[in-house]
């Protein structure tokens, strides 16, 4: 039985029949909910749990779908999944074919814009708001963003532009003093010295025994309005920084007092402009394991996910080790430090360790100053994050040529992250960029070989490669620009694969049969001396890649191959020019024929 | 003769021997030099005018190159070119082969770090005081950054890490209210609120008598110093922005006083930590026509430029009359309104013309948020700077599939802005992102055709197109997907152009030859009917493109061509695998082999 189903929950609508006891027991059962349902699907859990109260007491107050709710990041939306009529479609969250971890427009009339990455939601926010005005629509925006997004660049960008105009735009600021890892930076201590001062405890008593004066409904509740809106103004900081920004800023208040949030709530719908509401939340709240320790279980695996060795593990040890005997190591993350695999380095070598929050594109430009000044910088960011830092890569690290290695984890297909995450557009990004070195490891050994190689390497350096490998391999010593043979025979027949699945799949493919096999461990430069020795008419060569076809490895190689006169058969396997929003990475590469069958067959079609 | 021959200022180390006297003729003397320069080379004339003072007074006090300056955008760095050695150099300003408008590394080595985009000074600033603490040197990082580039979020992520951090770090913020465009956003009107306060004429006052009694030198200064601070905190505004992000604010202070910066800068010097310098300049400072009018004296074009129409005057009009009739045309600009055609459009449609600040990463997601509220946007971007909304563009616009449609300008080689500025990049990063249709206009008269096309078209678009246009030809209508024909033989040559001067450089290649010359008007989708007519035995194509190889037009149509079962002969003329510093349009197409002398003997070598 669905959790909501005792009260009836079939859509927001349905909520605001209830009295404060009901809802706190609507909370209680979402939460279960989520408990279970992560624990077998994976997810964000601690996020979620963090916020169910101030989910309902949104929903009860402002009017979704009507008032657009736009969750920043979105990997807090259960509860407003589970609301919004998703609550059986709950039991295949993250699942291929189920609802997704994120909101979603095409799931729900209830998700208003797709988001996925950190620090969108306030320009989403005065975009639709904006518009609403433009089409004389009567609706309210409302931003829910945690203070960890709140360091991103591109929210400050909104909040200058928020500021400016006189919009209902809404921001609730979901604060957990977490984000995704331990927050950083200025904003972070500024957030925390309006959370631990005193007037916290007393305000929280003065504003409930001022709300349980303001009558709810009718002409009596306006008129109390001002007088409630100057008695918050009051009570809050001494602090001035949203307000000097032109957003009236409200908190903090406990975001979990359901009560309390939903009349702080119903007046700030009432009054006009941009408004900040600042909720204190206990990330995981309600279990146990999660609020001890909600940066590991941040995000859950499930428990059928597949078992492989992390290339995070391998970077975190190599930098450990290579930061005893070489003193301009330095590692940056932003706000990853434990999915990148650098949670012991930040323990072992503080002192060369920043986490400069959710801020890539700080990040590049910072590690490029950081190689400008003598120190080796390794940047460790997903595939899917390291987008926001492409100007970055281009501009700052590029042009000077600064030594800056990129070591970019979750490259390639990711599964149940969904359509915002996939990885596999950096080979594209990153092969247009004058004087970028890309090598993608295929396994545990060789990127430590690679690990090895970029501490003598001098220029910027791009290593790529997905969460997990499989397969263990002896390899050859890492050489500029040279590929690695895998398997040599007289065949006719070249498979260049980069990373550990294509060399899997073409070991499999050619397992009983007869085909030379290449490890292409640098993506860029090609290496032009092997292809040059195969350019001969009657042979077949085949590239495979986790990364999508245009601007990616095999059109390269082809480029190349032609530049020089082809003469031979090619192909290319590679993702498709499509989002690819399966959650199963299997499947997603069998969408894109990424196979061994679609390899065999392709291969003959070329005999 | 050279400006400064006369007072032997060679290095900014000559510059510690004059007194204030002798300091402001030498201000004096560069002014009139970068009058004349820019007069004859093209370039910023209203911002290095504004930036005089401030510079020879940031040499006077501090010790570059030991000390590091960086100027962000760094298209105010021509005081600081002429004082370090650059004062004989500084006639061939933006000239090929002669010295940059932008700081460069390789230039001298008083240039920290090379910047162009905005917002990138505090990242580089952190950086490098980091490095130098860990390298164990004394230094200080001094940034110089306008009002206009603090809009930006990556300035803000940098502030929120660099408060954090107890580095000497000096941020000069040099505030002349104007940025590129007139400034806009909260932290404009923050910054106007310090401004105008009647405490800054009481301050200056004030301050002036202070520092008179501060002694310049000797341990007497180091007593004062912290009374000095403490009366500079004392008299600053009440305001607490930057002091609740943990960076000491010093200001404002009059940035034409040489005198009093120079005492300012004196004891921040000497200060610990971060400081906030805060300067209110004049944008033209000295020349009368740009100080009435900076926005258009922002970036002079050198009088023999050559002479073509602009795209953007077609797009201004065309959004003019578009408007007229659809009101829910929005056209949004990050800082560029004048630059990208808009200025018009601006006064007449003041409710449908959004200026964002130099803020490219809101803009992109703000307009996927108009378009998702029913409104249709046109955000018009120089083609260098939307690389900074990359991953909006695919994370944002593309995913929800948003019909904004992005006039990109400046696309292609730029000429005189040099390295920073090249748009050509912008094919590579736009084709990989699915569901994107990108079409370049090689016209006035196409570019309007492509426009109307636009209206009607409800999927993300981008239009991409250089500043000028020379040709204007007929052309058939625009339709989906399909090039055009535009000389059409019996030849088996097939020249495949994107753009106008391709077309011109086809034209002119086989002008008493024989060739099928098409224009290419979609990148993407390329058109694949076309392609499958000619991809026959014996046939030869070329494409010839204003972008880099990799990833570009010519690249995607090899990939059709072999996917289909490539029989034809085929080359891509494009730009190479390095960064372009060529100051002079037309050569940099020389040193790509993107002429017609190529285009004749790649066609013969396939013959």
């Amino acid at each position: 039985m669905n959790t909501l189903d005792s009260k009836q929950i079939k859509s927001p609508q349905d909520l605001k029949r209830l009295n404060i006891d009901e809802l706190k027991e609507v909370c209680d059962g979402i939460r279960r909910r989520i408990i279970d349902v992560v624990e077998n699907n994976g997810g964000h859990l601690a996020s979620n749990l963090g916020t169910v109260e101030l989910t309902v007491a949104l929903h009860y107050v402002f009017d979704c779908p009507d008032d657009k709710f736009i969750f920043d990041v979105g990997h807090q939306a259960y509860t407003h999944k589970i609301l919004t009529g998703r609550d059986e479609a709950f039991d295949g969250l993250r699942k291929n074919g189920g609802i997704s971890g994120f909101p979603k427009p095409e799931e729900s009339e209830y998700d208003a814009f797709p988001t996925g990455h950190a620090s969108t939601s306030l320009s989403v926010a005065l975009g639709l708001a904006e518009a609403a005005k433009r089409m004389e629509k009567n609706e309210t925006e409302v931003a829910i963003i945690g203070d960890g997004a709140l360091t991103g660049g591109m929210a400050y960008e909104a909040l200058n532009a928020i500021g400016s105009e006189k919009l209902p735009v809404v921001i609730v600021l979901n604060d957990n003093n977490m984000s995704i890892s331990k927050n950083v930076g200025a904003m972070s201590k500024y957030l925390t010295r309006l959370r631990i001062s005193k007037k916290y405890s007393r305000m929280k008593t003065e504003i409930k025994r001022a709300v349980s004066i303001i009558p709810l409904f009718g002409d009596g509740a306006l008129n109390l309005l001002d007088k409630g809106k100057r008695f918050l103004k009051r009570v809050v900081l001494s602090n001035k920084m949203f307000e000097e920004m032109g957003i009236s800023y409200y908190g903090p208040f406990d975001g979990h007092d359901l009560g309390e949030m939903i009349e702080v709530f119903k007046q700030v719908k009432r009054k006009d402009g941009p408004k900040l509401v600042h909720l204190i939340t206990d990330k995981g709240h309600g279990l146990k394991s999660a609020t001890v320790d909600p940066e590991h279980s941040h995000g859950i695996s499930s428990s059928d996910a597949p078992i492989g060795k992390d290339f995070s593990c391998v970077l975190g040890e190599f930098l450990h080790v290579a930061a005893e005997r070489d003193k301009r190591i330095t590692a940056v993350t932003a706000a990853m430090a434990i999915g990148t695999g650098l949670e012991k380095f930040a323990l072992e070598h503080p002192d060369k360790f920043k986490d400069v929050g959710i801020a890539e594109e700080h990040a590049v430009t910072y590690c490029a100053a950081l190689a400008a000044g003598g120190l080796k910088p390794y940047f460790a960011v997903y595939s899917t994050f390291l987008q926001r830092g492409f100007d970055q890569l281009l501009h700052d690290v590029g042009i000077g040529g600064y030594p800056v290695t990129f070591c970019i984890d979750r490259a390639g297909a990711v599964g149940a992250d969904g359509v915002t995450h996939q990885g596999i557009f950096d080979l594209s990004y990153l092969m247009p960029i004058p004087g970028m070195t890309i090598m993608c490891p295929t396994d545990g050994t060789e990127f430590r070989q690679m690990l090895e190689f970029s501490l003598g390497f001098d220029r910027p350096l791009a290593l790529r490669y997905p969460k997990s490998y499989f397969t263990e391999r002896d390899h050859a010593p890492v050489v500029y620009g040279k590929w690695e043979t895998i398997k040599q025979s007289k065949s006719n027949i070249y498979i260049l694969c980069v990373g550990g699945r294509a060399l899997d799949i073409a070991e499999r493919a050619f397992d009983g049969g007869d085909a030379n096999i290449v490890n292409a461990r640098f993506v860029k430069p090609i290496d032009s001396d092997f292809l040059d020795s195969i350019n001969r008419k009657g042979n077949i060569i085949v590239t495979i890649e986790d990364n999508v076809r245009i601007g990616g490895f095999g059109m390269s190689v082809l480029d190349y191959l032609t530049t020089c006169g082809n003469n031979v058969s090619f192909r290319a396997l590679a993702h498709g020019d499509v989002y690819i929003d399966n959650r199963d990475i299997d499947e997603a590469f069998v969408m894109s024929g990424i196979t061994e069958e679609n390899l065999i067959k392709t291969v003959k079609s070329l005999e």
